[in-house]
């Protein structure tokens, strides 16, 4: 059987992280590029990870800067920020042919279904990447702790296509997890991305100053309830033990600095809508309220600068 | 009939004006000063204002350092910073005879329960002060815009005692309006402090930028409709027409800096609890759910520094 064409479609630093790996494993990987082509096409990779460091040499990296210059794909990867998904129909398009399959390991909720509207339901995997990742400078990631993705079909259970791409992820030293139900991995996500990316966001502070006063703590503990209680609405069962066992495991990262609030302090474009807009639009269909979770993303929207642009 | 002696407590840019307004026109008023002492001392009083700036030299200024030294009063202006409330007995109780009254100027909700549970209810007025007052400089104060006291008794309807304090103010060129109902009069206030004074502190926002956007002008509704809801439950009437009456209002205050927001870039405390732990905690005894409320109390003590010191 021939190597399946991977194509990593925007390329930050989970995707050169994670295509990096599977390149590094002998898979076909081709790289959609924009603000780091011209250093990934004279140097190639570097990947400083706590498992080892590693390199792609420039001669071993299918770099691109435009997707009309890539061969069709058999697996799409979608790493793009949420805020450019506005860019999917121009950027993944082209790579298609019919039997594509596309993963998105893109944060919060929503990718799968606009990814399932343009290009067919029937493709569409989702996964999330649990992973402390920086991009040092062009072509340069730092890979900093943890890495296991979890993944699954938009609709249905896992078969064996999903199955497929997790056993190719764990051949390339990328822990995996299989889920029957994306929607409940994707929830869960949420009950720490919410508080924690929002919060730090907004008050411009590291997760340990946010659980360091008790009118933290309350705050965080306040807004996952809404989330537990917007996912039940949606038929996602979470347990709320959740709660304590998300602030424990807060606790042990120290002063860290969430996604969001790194994006805010690079003057980036903040993922509000994925990460706060889709899930409050979601529990309101259901007719759940949410009104703490409507604040946060009230105050985001309003943090937010439009006049940003992509770094 | 004697002039009765006025005690100004917690003499900052309101005390000050209000202070020194009441003294140009023949008033014995004696002020209580911390960090203008010595230059109220040397230089007196500085106020510059858009109704005609005016000076009262140093030795028609009765400045004081300490309780201690004051004479009893008949009459004490509190105008105290409500998060040194603590400091209520140390500098009020010095000044005391039988029958003085208390008038507290300051911000939000509890003032005037806590002075009458140290003082006894019967002396206590409570007054709104609806002024754009900037301490420049020691001793030099700057009335921007508006002027006008609302006052009330803390228990009962206005009586001629409430008058009589109005009368005085007014024979000092200070807009006043008696109400019936004083907490009618604070939460009536609190419609435009909890929001505006809220998110501009959060987001270190002028309120021009938090009516620019629709997120910012649903953000600030919402929170009025939950003041206009724990009012209701503690039998205050507001009507719903204040909300879209206060946007308008703000958006011909232009780029304005709200106090809170302006304590918070100087790093002074901030009257969290005045302006938000009290509303929340009168509307949860009531059994109105507040959570948007209580989603900017907990960032907003998560915003303030215990640590920052008075200026």
């Amino acid at each position: 059987m021939e190597k399946p064409i991977i194509a990593i479609v925007g390329t930050g630093a989970v995707g050169a992280y994670y295509g990096g790996r599977l390149a590094r494993h002998g898979h076909d990987v081709h790289f959609l590029l924009r603000g780091d082509y011209d250093a990934v096409k004279r140097d190639g990779w570097t990947i400083r990870s706590r498992d080892g460091d590693f390199t792609l040499p420039p001669e071993a990296v299918h770099a691109y800067d435009d997707p009309a210059k890539m061969p069709k794909a058999d697996l799409v990867i979608v790493t793009l920020k949420t805020t450019a998904n506005d860019q999917f129909e121009r950027l993944i398009a082209p790579l298609l042919h019919d039997g594509t399959a596309i993963l998105t390991l893109q944060n919060g909720l929503g990718n799968e279904e606009r990814l399932a509207d343009l290009f067919g339901a029937q493709r569409v995997m989702g996964g999330m990447a649990f992973v402390c990742i920086n991009r040092i400078s062009p072509g340069v990631v730092h890979h900093i702790a943890e890495g296991m993705i979890t993944l699954g079909e938009l609709n249905g259970l896992a078969g064996p296509r999903v199955q497929g791409v997790a056993e190719m992820l764990r051949s390339s030293k990328i822990p995996c997890r299989v889920l029957d139900n994306l929607k409940y991995g994707r929830w869960e996500k949420l009950v720490w991305n919410v508080p924690f990316n929002g919060l730090s966001t907004v008050l411009d502070q590291t997760t340990d100053l946010l659980l360091g006063t008790e009118a933290g703590t309350q705050l965080v503990r306040a807004l996952m309830t809404e989330v537990l209680a917007g996912a039940r609405g949606v038929g996602v069962e979470l347990p709320t033990t959740l709660i304590d066992a998300k602030i424990e495991q807060t606790r042990g990262m120290g002063p860290y600095k969430t996604s969001m609030h790194l994006d805010l302090l690079a003057g980036r474009a903040l993922e509000v809508e994925a990460i706060f807009g889709e899930p409050v639009r979601a529990a309101m269909r259901a007719g759940v309220a949410v009104p703490r979770l409507q604040t946060l993303y009230g105050l985001l929207r309003m943090k937010d600068r439009p006049s940003r642009s992509e770094s």
